[in-house]
């Protein structure tokens, strides 16, 4: 059972190479590859397989090679993660998988462009994540203060709240308030500094936290930093752009244009390996467990 | 960069062998290892090197080969770890590098035996953990409660308290208080169920939490099952027994004699592979920074 463990901005990964889908990859085993302390340690884990020879996913889109599997730490199957995608292109180019500088990527929620130089190990990879539409203004309470902010629909529910209070020190450790009608699968919440001009993006920069629904606060979000600059951008009364975002995690760039987003940012392949054989069939007995 | 991960009752290490100390394991390098989303995440690193080849460590002792060189994810340098010296061992037998089934392996406190049978991937592996010294009576204190305890000396300070109270209920996410006069370095703290008679060792089982000084509550530590099974044992008016401990992390057994204890319990190794150059060279360029 080959291996590589990668993070994208510090979300990370357990991938698992099984190009002709062989792998009894049960919820099981999901959740102890990700537990941290019995097995390997991630947010999720990243199967490498052909699409072709997948039975339980949408049907291939020709000349689509890849397709990423992508299971949360709980074993459940998750559609799509901006970060995720780039760490799963960066193992392809690893594994020396990758035809070109530019890649058509299958994921449950369809196809997804990855672009990078695939010869440079350290270089920015740049994914497409489709359009982002805004929706409502709405409200984000936390410790009794108000943060008005716009739901952006990334694939998933943001609030997005652009707020000059000092984001440093909000306490996130206990979900935000929102309106649960306008909301009512939960949302995930951003709360995002104005737009500054320096450095960064050519339209500037901001610093954002995000508190995921059914997670937490979490180092960086993929989805998240997308409507962060969204609504940033919204702000300053712009609707398309390139934005420097700053999160916990690591430094990502966002491009809004008018049909799609482009999210840019680092993938670090940490290490290869192989697990071992008592461990991976003693995780295959037993029943599922999430990790804390 | 090779290295393995495991971990004994899920209190977990990264594995370096570095027979000859050539590693360059700076502080900065082994907060990044154990980071659990930049790294590969861990409790502490074992380095295993020959304790000939090593200059900034005791002197060696005549027919003891190797060394565990232990750092704990803050990068500081940690004497001895019962749960830690038994993923060594089981590297060791994985590497071919034992030669018998019982082996002496240098550590910051000295010379620890350790048993095992090097053929069986799974067995118990024993580790002479030196004598118990048991203290004055003392009290620890959650929430308003208040649990009479034992201080017991296991190369470092504990407080044992036998409890009838309902272990499971207690709240661990505050430290508990205790005595600072008689602990002026702090205290590690068990809450202890009284031992009873059925299953696990000849002298019967017992459940144990445990709060580490410095850390908080962990899945298992090795030192805390010793000195729970010493109260215990004193508990029902008993010096000497071999008991199974049940932790959260999984089932130990501790045997008490008049002279010494040993820790008898699991280790596993989950995976082995290699670091990727990129990572460990940029790791080694950072500042220290500890993981949460």
């Amino acid at each position: 059972m080959q291996f590589s463990k990668g993070h994208g901005t510090e979300n990370d990964f357990v991938v698992l190479p099984d190009p002709d889908a062989t792998l009894d990859l049960t919820p099981a085993r999901v959740a102890a590859l990700c537990d941290r302390r019995r097995g390997l340690g991630a947010d999720g884990v990243l199967r490498v397989v052909r699409w072709a020879a997948l039975t339980d996913a949408p049907a291939p889109v020709p000349g689509v090679e890849w397709f990423m599997d992508y299971r949360n730490a709980d074993g459940t199957v998750v559609e799509m993660c901006g970060n995720g995608v780039r760490v799963f292109a960066r193992y392809l180019a690893h594994a020396g998988w990758l035809s070109g500088g530019e890649t058509p990527v299958g994921t449950r929620s369809g196809v997804r462009v990855v672009r990078m130089d695939p010869t440079s190990p350290d270089g920015e990879i740049s994914v497409d994540m489709g359009p982002a539409i805004v929706g409502e203004s709405s409200t984000a309470s936390v410790d009794g203060a108000f943060f008005p902010g716009v739901a952006v629909d990334v694939g998933n529910p943001h609030l997005a709240c652009v707020t000059g209070h000092d984001i440093a020190a909000l306490d996130l450790t206990v979900a935000p308030g929102y309106d649960r009608a306008l909301f009512p699968h939960g949302v995930n919440v951003e709360f995002v500094s104005p737009l500054v001009a320096a450095g960064g993006g050519p339209d500037g920069e901001l610093t954002m936290r995000v508190h995921e629904r059914g997670v937490g606060e979490t180092r960086s979000c993929g989805t998240g930093t997308v409507a962060a600059v969204v609504a940033a951008l919204r702000d300053t009364g712009r609707h398309t752009g390139t934005v420097a975002v700053h999160t916990l995690g690591g430094r990502l760039r966002v491009t809004v244009e008018a049909a799609t987003t482009v999210l840019h940012g680092p993938a670090v392949l940490v290490a290869h390996g192989e697990l071992t054989r008592s461990w991976w069939e003693a995780a295959g007995q037993e029943p599922a467990r999430v990790s804390s």
